[in-house]
Parts: C-alpha cells; structure tokens; sequence
C-alpha cells in the first residue's frame, strides 16, 4: 500500500465514532464533543446502540445503519471486539480505523499479543488502514479532528508523528502557549498498521507542514526508517525526541508502546546522519519547535543582547559564548548614536546592553537593540524581558512596556532575525492577582499574538539557535 | 580588621539612609519604606535637608542632628559626596556603610578609579567598613532590612553572598516562588572594602545559616579565597554560580563589577577541589538552592518514580538513569498489593508508574508512591504531577488533588525523601483565568506552604539531586 495516498485520512467527508458515549472522562464521551466543537464540517456519526443522541447529535446503534460511506472510524470499543467490528467497517467503505484501546500487545500477555495480530491480519484482508491501537490519533485543526480540549483551533505548519498520546497532548499544549500551530499532530501509539516512516513520509510530502516533530520509542523497519528520515530531512526540519534511550526507559517503552527502543548511540548516528534535529529532552524538543516553525533563517552567530541588569548582562554573555555565538562589541557607531542621547554612558555600555546604568538617560534596550537591527555587525537579537528592577509598578511597568512593544517592533519590522528572553516561573495562585505576573503574562500574550518567539533562559534559547544556524549551514553547504 | 566580627552588619540597631527621598522610583526612597514595611525594630533615621518627614517617618538635615550614635548607615548619595560622607559618619560612631552608588570602577574611567580608591582610604582612616560601592546591600528579613519589593518576611536558612545586585533579587524573588527562605542576603558590588571571602567566612560560621549561595564575577585574594571556601565547604554546602566564565562574560563583568573574571577552567578546578557545588547557570542554581535547603539527605541512587502518562514515565526513567540514578524495577511485593486493588495491571505496571494505565482501577500514583515510601528498595522518591489527561475538569481534578495530598503526606510522613516535579509553563493573561493554570497553580501554593521541595522538570530535579547525593557521599567518606 502507497503511503503518499495517506492524504485521505486528514480529508475524512465523514467520522463514526465506534462506543460512543456521553461519559465526559472517557475519550468515547470526548471525541464527538471535539469534533462539534472544533468545527468538523463533514458527517459526525456517534454509533451507541442505547442512546437517540450523544450530546445532541444524532446517535446510530450500528455502522450499517448509517446512510451512505464512512471515511473514518473512531475505535473506542474494547480491544476484542475490533475484529468483528473491521469487517462491519468494510460493509461500508471504511478506509481508516483509529483504534484508541490500549492493553493490547504492551501489556506483555501472550492473548493480547495475539489478539494485535488477528486485527492487524482482518484489517489487511478488508483492505482497512489502521492507525494505533493505544493512541489518542488525530488533531488536525483544519479539518475539525481533535484529541484534547482547548487546542488551538487555528492550524499552523508544524507537523507532528507522536508514539505517546500523552507527549502529544503536552507537545500540543505546552507548545501552543509558546505560539506553535500545528498542521497535523498524529498519535500513533502501537503502530499495528501504519507506522512511524508512514507518518514521517506523508508529513514530508505535507505541502501544510513546514517543520515536522517526532518522539519515537521504536521503529518497525530501521531501513525503510532511515531512508526516509533522510529524505525528509533534506526537504524540512525533522527534530526527534527518542524515548527508550537508557535501559529504565526501554523497558518503559515496552511496557508503554510494546516497542523495541534499540541503541541510543545507534539513533544518535542515525539522526546525526540523515540531517535531523535531535532533542535533549521534552522542553528542548518545545524549544527547537518554536525556533524552526518561529524564528527566520539564522545564518551567522553575531549576536547583539539586550535585557535585565548587569549579573544578568554577564551570564547572558557567557550562555551566548559558550555555545559558540560571537557576542561582538558595541560598534563605535552605536556608541556615537548612545552618545548623543546618553552621554554618561556611551563609551561605557557594552553588547549585552546592562539596562541598570541606563538609568537616568532617554533611552532603554529597545532603541539600542533597534539600532543594532539597522547595523550590519549583528546576524541576529536576542531581545531579554527585564523582570526585576527595585522600583514600583508605576515606574517598572511603562519600561516593560517599552521593551516588549520595542522588541515586536523589531520582530515586525524583519531587518533581523530576533529571539525574546521571557522567565517562566513557579507561580502559585496568589501571584495570579500581583501585579508583576499579570505584566510578563500580558507581555507573552502580545508575543503570541504577533507570533514572535519566546524562550525562557537565554541558555534555552541559544542553544535553539544554534540549531537552526547549524540548519541552515548545512542546509547552504 | 577581624572578619568574625562581621556579625554587627546584620544586627544593627538603628540605620540611617542618607540621600533618603520619597521617590519610589529611586532606592533612595524604596529603602525607607523597606526598613518599615520588613518590620526594622531598631531606629530608622532618613537624611534629607529638604524634607521634615520621609515617607511619615521623621527625618533629619544630616548626620550630626540624629541624638545617639548610629550603626549603619546607608548611602544613597552621589559617589563623589561619599569620603565627606564617611568623615561625618566618623563623628557618629558608624561602623558600616552599604554604598548603593555605582558608576565607580566599573566605568573605566580614570577619575572614577581613583576617586573608589579614595573613598577606600578615608573609610579605613576612620574604622569603617564598606559594603560596596554599585550594590542593593543587605536583605535579612530576620531584623527588617530588605532590597527590594515583595520578599518573604519569613526568614529561613540559605544564606548568599553575590556580587550582582540583579542576580540578588532574582534569586530572592524566583527562590521564594519555590519554597526557599533566606538568612542573609548580600549584594556587595564593586567589593572595594568587604569582599566575597569576608562573607563567605561570615556565612560559614553564621549559624541562621545552612546553605551557602554564591554569584561571583572576581575574586579579590584567590589565596585567601581558596582557603576560605575549603573551608566553609567542609561546614555547609555552598552552591557557586560563576559569572564571566567566557571572553565576553569577563568583558561584561569588567564594566559590571570592575572585576578580574580570571580563568573559568582555574575556577572549575578551585571549586571542585574546595568541595564546593558548581551551578550550570541561574535555574540550576536555583534548583540547587531548594534541592539544599529543602530535600532530606539522599544517601543512596535507587529511585521511585510516579506521574504521567506512558510517554512521560519512558523520558523520566531515561532521564533518571542518564543521571546515574537506579531505577529499579517494582519490587513483587508491591505487585502483590497492587494485585488486590487492580488484577488488571499488576503484573504490567512497572517504575515509573504509567498513570494512564490505572484508569479504571481504584488506585492512583499517591497510593503507589506511598508504598514505595514504605519499601526498602527506594533511597529516594519522584512524584510528578500528572498535568493532563484526556478529560474534563470535574474528572481530572480530584486525580491531582489525589496526587497533590498524597505526595505531601509522604513528605510530611519522612518515610523517605521526596522532590515533586511540576512543570512551569509560559502562561498568557488568558491562561490566569482557566481552570487547568489554576489547579496547578493552586498545587504549587500547597506544596510551598508544606514546605516541599518541587522542580518545573524531571531532569532538572535529577540533576540538582544527583548533587545532594554527590556531597553527601563525600561528607561520609
């Protein structure tokens, strides 16, 4: 079977959830709740043998009482009951079954292995597609296909090709409050039928994906695998997280996706090889998403940086240094335009700009990181929130405002490609109604919205930076 | 001059801020407010010709018209008034004065060096220490003195001694969001009399203190600095954030403190060899800061970990063993209990305990955690808070609530030492007024309040555990 013909499962013209329910902790009472809710334009059939309707929507108690084909079909019945559930699916032209079940072959009993087997056979034999079993499977905003509430509705360019449901839901959420869209986020699970190179290879060929995001515990076929890692990763930014790198984690992943995780120093060479992106840990892999679907086109490593007192000044040199950028000095005619409106401290500001001995002039980091903008010495900004100065909210408030409005300026204006430094913090709920947290959470909203992005340490940053220079090194070499 | 005397600094008995005014947007108003808002028991005596009252509290033309002698005294005046300044302090008996001014050495200019060494001259004619100049000073909630806005007025045992005004506030601010309370916090600046070693002594020997923290740019006496670390090492953790450990982080420490950053392979070796704690960068410092003053000793590798799902149990027990830690499998006597309560999974679930395969069953992570808190095979234990399932509200937060009292009674039940792991994310404005962002919010209240220790990542807890474990290995050897 092709897979470059897997477009139709992003397409369905109608969805049947198989188990439907209204029990609102159960993925069968969720999934006809995602698909009104996200706007699923097509037929949405909830297949409940007891129940008229399920929230509202017209209930049928089995497939072959449907008018007309079914595209897709949602599995939330038990485990045993899919074969003869496959062979109502074919009745009635089912090209693609998500089966949702777990406690399948990664419980590690010797029936359910089995049981994996005979669905996978029934499936081949009706000519049905699957997608798991033990896995959330689709969330692709375009079409109106969720698996979690309060997703972002509005599509974007990142794609995705996730073994863990949970991952995905987490990659999705943690991922959207940093400004990331996604194209089409697949949870596979268990990979029975379609698998990892299936998802990899279609999201490749996906014109709406620009960047594609992996976690892998295991592959089928490490060949077929390889190639086709390579290959994408010469058309787009593949970036891996691999579970199972360790011994404690191969013998989670097989108790979670019954994978087999191979040598992580054999991963490491293979993504090294083919051109990938590989993820130190579940924040970086975040990281690397927003900077490649984010941030422009990096090509050298001088950097000019703003933000935060002189001891953050210091560290923010060092973190830049350290992962190989060229923190270049001021040049002497930024120093002569300083001059003009801070004479006090021209001959004394460096690259990072100290905002603390600013003080007292008329200017802030965002008119000196505006002026490295316009001047050739600097390949990129990184552009630092100041969230502390020992002042009062009437006077901290309006400088915060300046730099974030200075710096989306900066973004907009596209004259170089800038990065923002913004903390995240343990906040417990009464630092929900203080007045500093309700300042950086406004200023990341106003990033998200002018989809500028943001970093939490400059370290974070940087080291996504790096990533993308080494990119589009390679990518120019 | 004796540095066992430094305990004076901390205990004054009336303090005088000279340059006093009620700008709030200058610490020459702000220090005023602190000494009443921390509650300063002492005499408070603000400096200002212009003005009878400051902030309501009585103030005085100059120095000489306050009736009794004065013991500290802060000086927000211009560098250049400060040598008459520490003349009229001669006549009042002053024995400290914290100058907050900076433009000092740091600029690089010829008068401003010699008029630092100047100020250093006149203050050892007269017997007066300095602290500074280009420094916030001292918090030391205990007596009422502070430097800045919103710090716990409760105190607690991690004292600091750091050359960084910025940096002193942060950790003060971002450590108390986790849980962490101070002793003494010092900012000293430019280091032109007192100095790092004098501190560090200071807070080796200061029994309010359990834990040392450290940021420094330079050393003024690497000899005497060396031994003086050694041995307050061999006293108490003490936890170094190096600033300008690179070429451009020595240039900016330059202009930042006037420091000599020196060689940051010399600082490594001297930091290992002294049996000091290096910090990789300011949240690993911080997570070293709670891991010290919060976690219970951890003598042994074999860990027991709880919380989310599938995937997120294969990264932490990769992340854990990249650490060197031992996950060990569940011990078949806790199988046996689990058996009763849920046949369905005990002979699957393993460590880390997959939450998503409980569904169904009727118990939960606190319940499993609390079993490894009684068994011999764990040294210490991760409880992670599980951030998302795929439901609604009303289901998913008594599970966290569930996790959140169980993980706190375990704590408080001393069985065994636990770290919560839980994550920080950047949330926007909208996300202050959603459910989920509030539970979690909610949670970490709880576990500030019981005084549990929690990190945003498993990997960061591993890493800053991995380090208690490390020092008190080489304290029992």
């Amino acid at each position: 079977m092709s897979n470059s013909s897997l477009d139709f499962i992003f397409h369905p013209q109608s969805v049947a959830i198989v188990g439907a329910s209204e029990n609102v902790a159960m993925l069968s009472g969720n999934y006809v709740q995602h698909l009104v809710n996200y706007g699923f334009k097509g037929n949405i059939y909830p297949i409940n043998p007891k129940r008229p309707t399920i929230f509202g929507v017209k209930a049928y108690p089995d497939l072959k009482s449907i008018p007309g084909n079914i595209d897709y079909v949602i599995d939330c019945i038990a485990l045993e009951d899919t074969p003869a559930l496959l062979a109502a699916c074919s009745q009635k032209g089912v090209q693609l079954v998500h089966v949702f079940a777990g406690r399948a072959a990664e419980t590690g009993h010797k029936d359910s292995i089995e049981l994996e087997q005979k669905i996978l056979q029934v499936a081949r034999q009706y000519g049905i597609r699957l997608i798991g079993p033990n896995c959330l499977g689709i969330y692709c905003p375009g079409v109106g296909l969720s698996t979690g509430w309060d997703f972002p509705k509005e599509p974007g360019t990142v794609g995705a090709a996730i073994q863990s449901g949970g991952n995905s839901t987490d990659l999705v959420r943690w991922g959207a409050l940093r400004g990331m869209r996604f194209s089409k986020v697949i949870s596979y699970g268990n990979a029975l039928d379609l698998n990892e190179s299936d998802f990899l290879e279609y999201l490749a060929g996906d014109p709406e994906t620009r960047v594609i995001m992996c976690y892998f515990e295991g592959v089928k076929d490490g060949r077929r695998f390889f190639d086709i890692l390579r290959s994408a990763a010469r058309q787009k930014p593949v970036i891996i997280l691999k579970g199972g790198r360790t011994r404690a984690g191969s013998k989670a992943a097989s108790t979670h996706t019954a994978s087999l995780a191979g040598s992580y120093n054999m991963w490491s060479i293979m993504i090294k090889q083919a051109g990938a992106i590989q993820a130190l840990n579940f924040d970086d892999w975040v990281d690397l998403g927003v900077a490649f679907s984010m941030v422009s086109p990096i090509k050298g490593t001088r950097v000019g940086i703003t933000g935060g007192g002189g001891g953050r000044s210091v560290l923010s040199a060092d973190e830049c240094e350290e992962m190989g950028f060229d923190v270049v000095p001021l040049p002497s005619d930024i120093r002569e335009q300083i001059r003009e409106k801070a004479p006090i401290i021209w001959d004394w500001v460096g690259n990072p700009v100290d905002v603390s001995i600013m003080r007292g002039t008329s200017i802030g980091n965002a008119e000196v990181l505006t002026m490295m903008a316009k001047h050739p010495d600097f390949d990129f900004l990184i552009g630092q929130i100041t969230e502390d100065i020992p002042s009062v909210p009437d006077d901290f408030m309006p400088k915060v405002h300046n730099e974030v409005d200075g710096y989306i300026q900066i973004f907009k204006g596209g004259l170089k490609p800038i990065v923002v430094v913004q903390s995240e913090k343990s906040l417990g709920i009464n630092e929900f109604s203080n007045w500093r947290w309700r300042l950086f959470a406004e200023a990341r909203t106003q990033f998200v919205e002018a989809k500028v992005p943001f970093f939490p340490t400059i370290g974070r940053a940087a080291r996504a930076v790096k990533e993308v220079i080494n990119y589009y090194q390679r990518k120019g070499s």
